[in-house]
């Protein structure tokens, strides 16, 4: 299990006071990203050098307690499954520093080849970093 | 089924040049707001004068077609389950004018009172508009 | 001038309840996007085929009025400079329907070569346009 | 002069290909915010407990170098001018490690009463650190 912490910025807030359900999606990306720096700059390096990226195939997310401007949220990432071009992660996201329990997000990405759109076999250093963090 | 269309437009595109995914539940807020206004004017009314609004507590997204800058989309609206308190959209989004099966998206909204964020039962006119397009 | 109206989007609102001021920038680009669609396409066209778009080298506003979710604006859209490889565009963007003074935008553009990211001239049938709506 | 840095994210960049010119604006807000949390927590204490934020009358940016995704921004946070309830401020950004010259953005910001959106004498302890970082 990695940890990614990050707080509520003033532009995830939505009219109504609370995190807008969408902007649950981006702090999974960015959970996504830090798990892949696992060696730092990695998720940088696939992209820009390799071309080599992972688009979301199914994502969703259960919301259990509104967020506000300020709060700060800790993401636990685990991996749920590692297919041969595709892997599942999840994330268990609650409040700090009181442990409420906010949300979970789930997505299951596909490494794509950037420039053709397709998708490819995982790297063999990330299926080694998933394989580390699998749940069963 | 209500039908709700619109432009993928340049802040939706992220650094692999196709549409960041959290944004189709952008597209699926909106597209909600579109079924409410049925009565022009009606989410707005609800929100402010009534502080009523319909949080979301479950969204999911399965991804078939990446979408680019310029690619219109058709979202067709249905409501897939209407309970008390709650109900559950369904967006089938397809690509104008080709046709594309692009995604669907799905999400359960709640009725709530945004003054206390606790849900109240849903109004009785969005349960009449919900009825109407109920699928089974 | 040319005129483009939009709503004030649930997405636009920050956590003191109006538009958080970065969007009033989108709004502008969406409004210029609008203005080259006076062949309609055009902006795409440009963008896509020829790969030529207009990045900002500039921007400004000075905001008067907040703006809350639901509020419309209307952008009344000005060319106050044309060089020849970028011009200058103004927004005096009022509040549906009370005619509220707003804000007013202000950004320079640059026509520029989208494989390269160089300046090139200003295509021939956009110098035409901004042209017939140049204001001294 | 204050330090503020961060990473150039994926949401961050339109379809060509670069940072999206609006969101070197939140980049100035987050400064701020970041500026004004010399004492840790103290942006969300104004902002929630005391209904005290600070809106944008005017804002402009002049930008010099495009940015990509993995790039890192460097933040130089200076305050150019101090009123009775405004104050200007300015960021010079440059890119990290390579020290390119990226934009400048200016904003003046009001201390604002949330509760009624009128504005009030800057707090004393912003003031003074507001006084720290005036550069003549």
């Amino acid at each position: 299990m990695v940890i990614y912490e990050r707080p509520v910025r003033m532009e995830d807030i939505d009219a109504a006071g609370i995190v807008f359900f969408p902007r649950f999606f981006v702090y999974a990306f960015e959970a996504m990203e830090h798990f892949v720096n696992d060696v730092p700059g990695r998720h940088l390096e696939l992209f820009t050098k390799e071309r080599i990226g992972f688009p979301v195939v199914r994502a969703a997310c259960d919301y259990r307690v509104p967020l506000r401007y300020g709060d700060v949220i800790r993401m636990a990432i685990s991996v749920t499954k590692i297919g041969t071009t595709s892997c599942s992660f999840r994330y268990d996201i609650t409040r700090v520093p009181d442990g409420a329990d906010v949300a979970t997000v789930e997505h299951v990405v596909v490494a794509t080849d950037l420039k053709t759109l397709t998708k490819i076999p995982l790297p063999d250093d990330i299926r080694s970093l998933l394989g580390a963090h699998l749940i069963t």
